[in-house]
């Protein structure tokens, strides 16, 4: 740690750009601040400054720059490495956004809204909705995770397949640099052939190369018809070649295709309140299927219903059924997203984000499936996810009875067997979730040593000081 | 210029790299590489090379950067904006990629093809057609253009409103970076977020960051259903408003939306054989409408018939007729793409590739209009693009009966004041050709210079020695 620690003299110059009242020192306050939805990691903060405007987070960082303090933005606090936490005991200043949370402009005609960074995702899902439009970024924490920290991760989500992650949905950036510095590259623009892509490189960078604190993004036209499908299968080969299908009949209409096993069902109907198995019979595997139509609605019934019945005359769908309403789309949904949570009362999960060729999936799946039992016979293995993007959310659950602690003690032995078979196929350890401080160390070894050094280059460039969210991605380089 | 002139000595060793028969010194076989087809730019070179591998290629560049001579890369020698031609008498060696045009391997189920980057698009175009499969870039050059200037240049072309530019169309790429090491980022993922996004970085960097030397591309289900319309209107107001019924009436299933000028519709009948106007009456404007399905072939006529019966209905479409078969499809294209060639009989053309928001389309033209107007009385504009992308090929022909050189010599006096409007939209000065050599001091006069400060650290990080296509995107700096 090459950061300085900050003098009460020099907090009493960081305090005063934002003003007392908008800075946080009481413990009970910053606590919030301090730890991640896993309590993986912890962390420590002098102050947490919540800047009013993009000039106080200018002159924060320009003072940073010149003092060497660490700065850590904070959109929502939901990501899931460890990306917004500060170091404990290193100093770090924790930079919330949520005060900026202003939508600037939204004009439906050009499909694009302009926002602050700090705008919570739920509100930009429903300012596009009030105009008759689709934000179509959708994800589990969408009712507090923030623009900005949706930027910095490249957020992916259920409807990834037919609309791309944020990064697909951004069109502009205003960025304030270490320096304080600000780059306005607040563009509305589909084409723009101009040089380097600075917009998608700041996208993903997690907050170590600046601080987006404001976006032009993408708006759609709100789909005319919707349908929801649940089917049973016998296998992830199955369920592949079913996919295969329904990219080849919707095209674009296909926007979500959700893959779930039989315990994640399971867990979900015994654990979570108003979940119950939308189905008589038992299958192995499940999928969730949702398609939208701009055209009518009956085009969507009628793409769903020529999709499952070719899948049950080609032997693939063991059973299915059409969600009627929107309350029956809803809770197929809920199921979907009831997965993770679920696993919780069944006691400790080790967990993983990874993602492969979609067409390697069956051969990922059986091969990590035999390694990990071989590891701890008696796992529960409950790996779903978004099987259209070839990303799988690859959760163990602990074994009955065992001890928990002891379970979630080998982590990274487990860890290092998925991630070992997911890199034969040229696969990545982290599809959405990013790398933050969970898998920093992990990516330096995994990664061609010539991709870090890149990385590397490119930290040193915009942020000679170190200041921007050390340690976090890349480990800080010591001078 | 601070790259070093290689002596015949050092020519030996860059020759011996690739052998004596593909390194072409005979002035009259290198012709064809030292000008771009419009010929504004010419250049010279001691010696074309043309590498048979990645490790030549690797060779080369390290060899380049031990002694500091510049290298110029170069793929279908097709790019508008002399990115890919040598600066005259710096020693600059051009680099062709033609001989690495292999496609290494195609995945039909994964929908992804690897390829060199010396590939050209059409033979992937039809690589992808063989299975059954779509790879959707299409321009008028695809018949000699290469796989890596359409990356270099992030190529944009007739279908980027559903399938996105060259960017949207590559999971991953292999790079020799200007030391010779070679970055492999060959990744066939749909989601992987692990840091820095390099491959964006590179896509549309015109070669000076390092040589792409391969790519993953993504392949699609070819459409079941095609439709192809000729439109004509009273306005580009009317063309923007027919332009807003039909993204939300078709969503993705709108490949096209492409506006015309009557007076291109006379250029084109009077010059294009073949050509003729596909209506009896006349309108002021036209739009070229292209739909798309995946399901079946029905839903595309069906949709198109919905779009301009409604738009008939509103007042906004005067006369439309639907293609009728593959042939008349292709000549409603054909007419579209000679829309720039048919201006070459009628003198001087002043020409400009601008973007600016959609909604802004109508306000832009008004406005160019009228100054270009007031500049060069009697001016013919024949303006056309990529409406749906708000893409606008702004480009005018001489008055009739004025020196064609004189007109030409107001190219930079015209480019200011239709640059300046397109700013004032907050609009860009390149959409889809890049800036290369024809507008490198004017994206630094126009763009903030923090913009063009954190392109040069990105390329001192990446090419500290300077030896990449220097002076192109951006002013070399002298040490």
């Amino acid at each position: 740690m090459t950061n300085t620690l900050p003098s009460t003299d020099l907090l009493a110059r960081f305090t005063a750009i934002v003003g007392a009242q908008h800075a946080v020192t009481d413990p009970a306050a910053q606590a919030a601040y301090l730890v991640e939805s896993r309590g993986l990691y912890r962390g420590t903060t002098p102050v947490v400054l919540k800047p009013g405007s993009v000039a106080e987070v200018s002159a924060i960082l320009k003072l940073a720059t010149e003092t060497g303090v660490a700065i850590v933005p904070q959109g929502g606090n939901t990501g899931h490495v460890a990306g917004q936490i500060p170091r404990p005991d290193a100093g770090d200043i924790v930079l919330s956004l949520e005060r900026l949370n202003r939508i600037r402009a939204i004009d439906p005609v050009g499909n694009v809204i302009v926002c602050d960074a700090g705008c919570i995702l739920a509100d930009i899902q429903q300012a596009a909705e009030a105009q008759d439009r689709l934000f179509p970024l959708s994800l589990g924490s969408e009712g507090s995770c923030r623009i900005g920290g949706n930027l910095s991760t490249n957020a992916g989500g259920t409807a990834v397949l037919a609309y791309g992650n944020m990064r697909q949905l951004c069109l502009g950036l205003e960025v304030v640099l270490p320096t304080g510095e600000i780059w306005d590259g607040l563009r509305s623009l589909k084409k723009d052939n101009t040089g380097y892509d600075l917009r998608d490189l700041f996208i993903g960078a997690e907050g170590t190369l600046g601080i987006i604190t404001g976006a032009v993004l993408k708006l759609f036209p709100r789909p005319a018809g919707h349908q929801v499908a649940f089917a049973g299968l016998n296998s992830v080969a199955q369920a592949l070649a079913l996919f295969d299908r329904a990219s080849s009949l919707c095209g674009p209409a296909l926007t979500g295709f959700e893959l779930m096993p039989r315990i994640g069902v399971d867990f979900t109907t015994r654990h979570i309140p108003g979940v119950r198995d939308p189905m008589p019979t038992q299958h192995a595997w499940y999928v969730l299927i949702d398609i939208s139509t701009t055209d009518t609605a009956e085009r969507a019934e009628q793409m769903m219903q020529d999709l499952l019945t070719r899948g049950m005359e080609d032997g693939l769908v063991e059973n299915a059924i059409i969600a009627s309403s929107e309350a029956q789309r809803k809770s197929l949904w809920h199921m979907r997203e009831s997965m993770s949570p679920a696993q919780k009362p069944e006691g400790g999960s080790i967990k993983h984000d990874v993602s492969v060729p979609v067409s390697a999936i069956p051969a990922f799946m059986a091969q990590a499936d035999a390694a990990v039992m071989a590891a701890i016979p008696g796992a529960r293995i409950c790996a779903f996810g978004h099987m259209g993007d070839g990303n799988i959310h690859y959760n163990i659950s602990q074994p009955i009875g065992v001890d928990k602690q002891d379970f979630i003690d080998r982590w990274r032995e487990i860890n290092a067997i998925v991630h070992g078979i997911v890199l034969t196929f040229n696969g990545s350890i982290s599809a959405e979730h990013g790398i933050g401080q969970l898998k920093r160390d992990e990516l330096a070894e995994v990664r061609p040593s010539i991709e870090i050094d890149l990385m590397q280059r490119i930290k040193h460039a915009f942020d000679p000081a170190g200041i921007m969210n050390p340690d976090k991605v890349l480990k800080a380089r010591t001078a």
